[in-house]
């Protein structure tokens, strides 16, 4: 394994679903952008409500990905 | 947009199905009570093991929500 | 009750479906090995990407034990 | 001194203006319903931006007040 | 088990004897005005010095208990 | 509302004249690149000291902006 | 001084009667099952409510002790 | 009240007794060298083992006291 | 640039105008007797209420100076 | 001093051989994209065991760097 | 990959020489007793100062270690 | 053992070659003015950087010292 460096973006996945649904969307919107993603982390989990309901989740991660060589 | 003022009142809301149906549980109870509910923050996770089970989730949450002015 | 002494385990449970499936997966492994599990409380949740996908959950939990006089 | 007892309620003064206004407007707001208010501990601050200008400020704060003894 | 609800308050008990004793006083104080106190979880321990002893011992304590269901 | 994907930033706003200014400093900066800014948190608040003057103050902010679909 | 390696573990003892109780009567439990105990450090003081008393104290420790050469 | 400033000491006082008389010698030796101490707020609890006892409390805690104009 | 050493000292600089002019009063007062001020860092704010006004800002910061090679 | 406003950029630098040496490749492969880096901070150091050796460290940093004008 | 589970156990390595080596120490001692050692975080760096110098580095790691099916 | 009481100073040691050198180079110079150094603790690892280099290490520390009797 060569000496590889990662950078790390934070970003934050909502869903009116639940904390693994905004987890799952988050990613996918970073990938549209980011080549290479290695893991995420969940830093924060919080939401919007309407009335008495968790209408929305919002759930902050960190994103590691690799650099290439010429990135 | 005036100058509003919101309390945060921190609850454990509990369910034996998972992480999302005890948020729920926990912002319907506490809306029957408060009122202008806004916004919620994971702040814990924890829960009771009943043999080799998660048995009963607990998650504890801080909830905002806005001070009509006679209130 | 009598002044029980319990121990902590930290583990990390996985699960490629989501946050509860880990911490069930992770509490069903570790009473495997250790009886009276009493308690556990989620410490770090993580993941693995693949492609853009969030294809493995990671989450770390500290668990609690009662000890037994003789053990 | 005799062994008082205060209560902590934690709430988000708001102001256009900054962050020692938004403090105090949330003071004065508490005041009207608490009494013995005490003392204040800053625990976030926050804002809304509006095209790029800071538009909104949100200041957490823990206030602390002493109970009465008939409280 | 059903889905409970639990509510956390924040207080400071005080004495000048020492920490188990501000514990005590704050829970026994607390008690006047909550039902169904549950657990405390102590998130500081400070105090006021008079001259050069320990004269005022303040710990800060988060108090759980159960919310009825027509509370 | 969509499942929109939000961005997190973190930068340094710098003034020589206070808090306020240097957090109104940083987002107008970030503002010349950065699309959709819509929150910020301030994590840090630092300064330099020439003689015993707080002569430049440097405020930390995450900032968030939410992405565009193309983006 | 050799380059000893120590582990930590993390229990907690209880006890009706105080923090001091507490973290003696765990330590006592510990050393029946461990050797070469070195250090403890607090992490949690927590406790159970009975009415308006604080019945049960549990305190969290780090318990670290000095594993030997075959062990 | 005119614009105080305090200066903040950190110590570890010690005792084979308890948390409270770690406290109580820690702020004795303190005032020796320090005028005009104010409050303490305890940051840890350590202690060392001795076999299996608690044989040595070590409370590290921040000391404030106020600086005299001439000071 | 030579191996500097620097020291960190805490202190409370207050006011009852802000936020800013309370970092302000401390640095200048810690300037009375530290030479060479180099940094400063906010790691708390807090105050006092009289009323319903914060009428007292408390800001702790740490302040950092660089020792000179005889002192 | 102009107000300058600076940005973070979070990286993971790797190497097999220690903590300095992948601060040192973090920092060389940040400088290929970024301009004018300015400092870093540490925020985590891990590391991949392969059998029983810390074969790869894996230090986590902040990176701050100031913007340009026209950046 | 299949659902796997790791356990986390914290260890404190040692060495006069530095911070690399003590961790270096601590994993090849671990690895004594733990088998399918995975990966390590350090969570403090502490020494003791033998006159004046830093004479012996302790590293508190977790070290994270995959557990067997029949384990 | 006596009931001892250490104070904690906060330095930052630094060096152009490393943490180790940063950590070693803090404890000499805090040894010409402080007796009876006893542990140290780092808080923080950070350094400047130039061109693309790690230029400077800034290894912050807490010092433990006994406090004499007469002192």
């Amino acid at each position: 394994m060569s000496d590889r460096t990662y950078r790390i973006s934070e970003i934050v996945g909502t869903s009116p679903e639940g904390v693994d649904q905004a987890i799952t969307n988050g990613i996918k919107r970073a990938g549209q952008t980011l080549r290479h993603l290695d893991w995420f982390e969940v830093t924060g989990i919080r939401g919007q409500v309407t009335g008495t309901d968790a209408s929305h989740y919002q759930v902050t991660m960190k994103i590691g990905f690799r650099l290439e060589d010429d990135e």
